[in-house]
């Protein structure tokens, strides 16, 4: 007697387990899909394949640019999308380039190229190599066309998620807090201090751990207004800029204000108090 | 007058620089455009190309995957190729995707793919998304298009440059052999040891140094007779080899006979002979 209760406890224990396991399975499968159903992580997906591209257009070129400097050792363009445009359109003739064609391409070096062209020490490789070439430079320049097309999705994206964290800052830098954070309400959650540290986090551990300085700013330092402040400046814009983001991006995700335009106003008088400070502090 | 005399001493010097100048500069161009004028530099370059292209598709596949797998986590197909094909085919409604017509990426697995695609936990990417997903699948595919041109081109390439070598051995390894000798003279020259060991610079370096063990083989190791025997094998196999590709590049540098035929008979016969006396002195 005692050994079928046992049995049909046993039973009915492992029943309930099953089902319980469905029914988190169930669970899961549906937080899953939320997630995914929002707008972060295809965003974060987007910026993460926008930026190997970056590094592949790079590479590509890098390539490119060995092999055909057998030909045209003399050329020096600056962007891989030159580079390649030249090579997929004179890269079989390049004495035939005028610096009228070349403006196109080049702008106001075109003439500099037209004459290197002409006095170049290079031959022009044979045709089949040439449709290599060619082959190789029109991939990259699709390569690039893509990475448009992505940055314009990121554009796009990131300012219907967060109209006012895009409404402050540059988009590439919002997508870029969003990928380190992982979510707009994650990010909305983050105190100022974390948001203007996110992306340096090494540094932040080097500092920990050895006593190195402490890092100023992590993806903030790619704002034009940081980037172009005075070194000593530029922490305490960090700053300010951390605390306007900390408030817009809690209005992104949760109250889905629009307080951008008000938030501008602030920063703008909280960088011109800032600077006051800021030099009564030197005196 | 002295003074007259010292200038005009003076000045012959300085012309005669100027001439040797020129000279050695119109020598310098003479030598680099006949190095350039040569097939070996063309078939490294493209050889180079073709290594980073196969690393670029694994990364740009995995972003892909890392991406895509929001919507079908299940996918699994191990070749980038089949990946991007469904994804660029398929990616909008994966349901849509029956086994038949999934026969063609897929061959045997294609029923196994229709239903895990069925059952799939994930939804679908919303249009737009989807458009960036396809072009990056497209562009994927279009890199794998590029890749698979320039191999011809090394083979077209290798076979005529070097007849014997790739009489021998793979022309994929005979590249990668001209690729690190730098010319098929350069590597015409080289005893069969350093044949033996192209490609196991690190390696070697590391025997010389910290007297690890030395290694058998570099390059080589990727001919099927070298990687698929047996591991006690296959220094001996990669000796054996060595020595032929040696004489076959000769062959290719300097008399430009055809030997191969003759190279691969003996190969054969030194194999046997080789495994007659390896077995010998197990014993």
């Amino acid at each position: 007697m005692l050994f079928v209760v046992i049995l049909t406890y046993s039973d009915s224990v492992s029943e309930s387990i099953k089902e319980k396991r469905a029914r988190l399975l169930e669970n899961a499968k549906i937080n899953v899909s939320e997630a995914y159903s929002k707008m972060d992580h295809p965003l974060i997906q987007a910026f993460a394949t926008f930026t190997e591209n970056e590094r592949m257009i790079n590479q590509m070129n890098e390539k490119l640019e060995e092999w055909y400097s057998m030909y045209f050792p003399e050329l020096k363009t600056g962007s891989p999308k030159s580079y390649a445009t030249f090579v997929s359109e004179f890269g079989n003739d390049k004495r035939s380039a005028n610096a009228k064609d070349l403006e196109r391409i080049f702008d106001e070096h075109a003439k500099h190229i037209a004459k290197v062209a002409e006095e170049s020490m290079g031959g022009d490789p044979e045709e089949k190599e040439y449709a290599l070439l060619k082959s190789i430079a029109e991939e990259e320049l699709r390569l690039i066309e893509l990475n448009d097309k992505i940055l314009v999705y990121i554009k796009e994206g990131t300012e219907r998620l967060m109209p006012n964290i895009t409404g402050i800052i540059d988009y590439k830098v919002a997508a870029e807090l969003l990928s380190k954070a992982g979510s707009v309400e994650k990010l909305a959650l983050m105190p100022a201090s974390t948001i203007q540290l996110l992306g340096a986090e090494k540094a932040l551990f080097k500092h920990l751990k050895f006593g190195s300085k402490p890092p100023k700013y992590g993806a903030l330092f790619k704002l034009q207004e940081i980037a172009n402040a005075n070194r000593e400046d530029r922490g305490r814009i960090a700053r300010v800029y951390a605390t306007k983001l900390a408030i817009a991006a809690r209005a992104d995700a949760f109250s889905k204000n629009y307080i951008a335009d008000r938030l501008n106003e602030d920063l703008k008088k909280a960088l011109s108090r800032d600077r006051k400070h800021g030099n009564q502090n030197k005196k």
